[in-house]
């Protein structure tokens, strides 16, 4: 599978781009994860961005107001996209304003990753360690703290 | 407000020691947080260390199968306890094995950060960081990246 993550803004805080280092580094044993992160801009320029970088893919948006899935839910859409044949998976994560309807309306799947509202960089570890879950109980290996 | 965290194990996780070590100190300009790390136990041994590091205070325990409140719904429940005169809140975060039913019912909320299973370290950042992002709201202040 073929992961790519766009986010806003390279990230400022230096422990959550070692987390983001340290859990890409955890996922490259399982899949092709990368992480895009596209300039800064006025809502809808990076919207456009957002959805030429993940033409052809599925897409998913994330969104505080999207589907609270659980870690086994995560893990048996991904068994259903493998099994569709489905290769690349696009996780789109907002800026401080949210999405707008119309990205959303383009959005294979919106998920929520929390209730609250989290700091963007944050949000990218959060979503990073719940890939690497996903994929330690695909393979029924043990999860390193 | 004087707010206790209760957690299992010092965290392990250099970035996320940054990360809670980052918040606490921007929480620092609000109210009196400070993180208890206890030490690994079996379940009951633990809990009962919980129980007692909690006495006396509001206790809140984090479980993924909790209520699942927004940030505006941490900011009312702050402000409700500000006007109640309550002066200490817990928050207990468990271990990998989550919490029992018996230390479920001694709790006065059963909240959630996400429906997603997060690595405790990574939880106890994201729940740091939400008692920043209520605060910078109560006092109308810019959230600072």
């Amino acid at each position: 599978m073929n992961w790519k993550i766009l986010a806003m803004g390279k990230p400022a805080l230096p422990w959550a781009r070692e987390g983001i280092d340290d859990y890409l580094g955890r996922c490259s044993r399982y899949a092709k994860v990368e992480v895009e992160y596209l300039k800064e801009a006025p809502r809808p320029q990076l919207e456009e961005r957002f959805l030429k970088a993940s033409e052809g893919s599925r897409r998913i948006v994330l969104d505080e107001r999207g589907k609270r899935l659980t870690t086994q839910d995560w893990h048996a859409a991904v068994d259903r996209w493998e099994l569709a044949g489905i290769k690349r998976i696009t996780l789109i994560i907002g800026g401080a304003d949210g999405h707008s309807q119309a990205l959303r309306d383009t959005a294979d799947e919106i998920w929520s990753l929390s209730a609250l509202t989290l700091q963007h960089e944050l949000a990218l570890v959060v979503l990073l360690e719940q890939l690497y879950r996903v994929y330690t109980i695909k393979r029924g290996e043990p999860y390193h703290r």
